[in-house]
């Protein structure tokens, strides 16, 4: 089995919260090695009565610190550590829930970039039918279509492994759907895309994140980080309507609507799938969510684990180079 | 009172939703005139029991078509009609539920644009709180920072008068909160943004649509079509989820709780303002969704007669001028 580092002083809720995420995740059978100070982990571990490998990482960087010096200045933080542990061979992957700029950095200094790849993040997002891994989901704001096509590329493989699709279904993300819709990038890259050896179905609207029409939705780091925090702002705004409506409802209905409201929300829970995959390094990283709970970092180990298993970084590498 | 052209002929739902939205508007006081084919407006007026004044287009551009072309070769079509009675001093503003492009470029071409100035189309979303006016919705995806600024004037303008807020707050649409996130476009823009005669809060998030933040929303054209997309797209996928989660529940409880999602949908139902303003030409006109239905047309016409009331062109003009 794969060995996962975590970078368990990242995000929010650390190190309760990614503590108990690991030790749920090791129940599930993940190799977990927890990185960061190891009295506040070992005090963790203790309250749920188990134990779980630790390496030692006495700094930690904000999420204020500016993260490419942050990690110049503090090579003992745990999100250096556990990308040190995956450079020398003693971790396959690493997940953290920390700054997401700290983490790209980390993996682009000790893990290193695939050969002329640009690093791009992708994140699932729960669409209707099938989940949807939309990238470049914020790493990279400005590209050219060459880029859009490596994203399709990294994409399909990482659909193929971490959601289970043959043949994914690789969408362009754009403002119609015809042929010679948008950008100078779009037009550029919609002809690439057909050359480009993937499934591409054309072009995609914003509003078809409600239909299954795709597994893989390709576009700048910059629109892809409006895309996916609108459908979040979206809906935080849908849920706080519902629970206005359903307040106005008799006491004894709105308890039997509760549980059903509940269920609309966790199936837009990002928790599911616990983390973005950072693609085009020289290893697993999953970044998580800075306010992961315990769900959301064991299940983020869980795909680590699941994405070195099949060796994603391998498969990325040999699909781009061919 | 201002009289508005309603370009009849135009949107999924012509002539019967669009006679109807005017014979609504026309209750409400809104000097209307019916631009089409006669016979056919005669004979839906005639269902109504009502008379409108109507001025003879025989021509219609179907979505099809190349807007531009169209617009050439046929101009007894109705939004060439329509816009040229705002050319001709006929009516004050127009209102079209057809081809956005096709509306465009006969505004373009009758009406005339406001000098030195890329017109833009504002959206008014319904966000918690108050609505909000997002700019540029689609005309302009390739822009500079420039354009984002007097995207900013006109839709301060806009926001004044057409949902009378008093110093609007505009925000700019970006990847992260703090200065300097973005592409080159959005860090340039900041810096402007701070000098421009307005009122500018910053930096927006996708997921600041759940936050009453801002009045006025400033991106390029690419990016608010991809934004207000997504967020009818989400609606949807809430809308559906809701609805199968409620599915599941007793009969009884079911029928009391349907009208509660019945008051969300509501809330996030474009057809409350019924159109997009197209900013920077010498006249109103209003984009409504080629989807309007009655309700929806009777809105956009009271909104640009409420725009004409107010001079919304002359106050951009000098506004912009200054």
């Amino acid at each position: 089995m794969a060995r996962i580092a975590l970078d368990a002083m990242g995000g929010d809720n650390a190190p309760d919260e990614t503590v108990a995420g690991a030790v749920d995740a090791a129940a599930r059978g993940v190799d977990v090695v927890l990185v960061g100070v190891p009295e506040l982990l070992e005090a963790e571990l203790a309250r749920h009565g188990t134990r779980l490998p630790i390496v030692d990482a006495p700094e930690v960087i904000g999420m204020g610190e500016d993260p490419a010096r942050a990690l110049r200045e503090k090579p003992a933080a745990s999100i250096n550590v556990a990308a040190k542990l995956v450079e020398e061979g003693n971790a396959e992957g690493m997940v953290s829930a920390g700054s997401t700029g700290a983490a790209m950095a980390a993996a682009a200094i000790h893990i290193g970039r695939l050969r002329g790849v640009r690093p791009s993040i992708a994140s699932i997002f729960p669409t209707p039918g099938s989940p949807t891994l939309v990238l470049d989901s914020g790493a990279n704001p400005d590209v050219g279509p060459e880029q859009l096509v490596q994203f399709a590329i990294m994409g399909s493989v990482a659909a193929e492994i971490l959601l289970g699709v043959a043949e994914p279904r690789v969408g362009l993300l754009n403002i119609g759907e015809e042929r010679g819709k948008g950008r100078d990038l779009e037009k550029a890259a919609y002809d690439l895309l057909e050359q480009a050896p993937i499934n591409f179905v054309g072009n995609l609207e914003g509003r078809d994140v409600a239909e299954d029409k795709s597994d893989v939705i390709v576009t700048d780091g910059f629109t892809g980080n409006i895309f996916l925090k609108t459908m979040e702002g979206a809906a935080q705004v849908m849920i706080r309507y519902s629970m206005e409506a359903i307040s106005t409802l008799d006491p004894e209905v709105q308890e039997s609507v509760l549980p059903a409201l509940g269920e609309v929300r966790r199936r837009l829970d990002y928790e599911t799938y616990g983390g973005a995959q950072l693609l085009g390094v020289k290893g697993v990283v999953v970044i998580a969510h800075g306010m992961s709970s315990r769900v959301a970092i064991a299940n983020a180990l869980e795909m680590a684990a699941e994405g070195a298993k099949h060796d994603l970084p391998g498969r990325l590498a040999s699909r781009l180079a061919s």
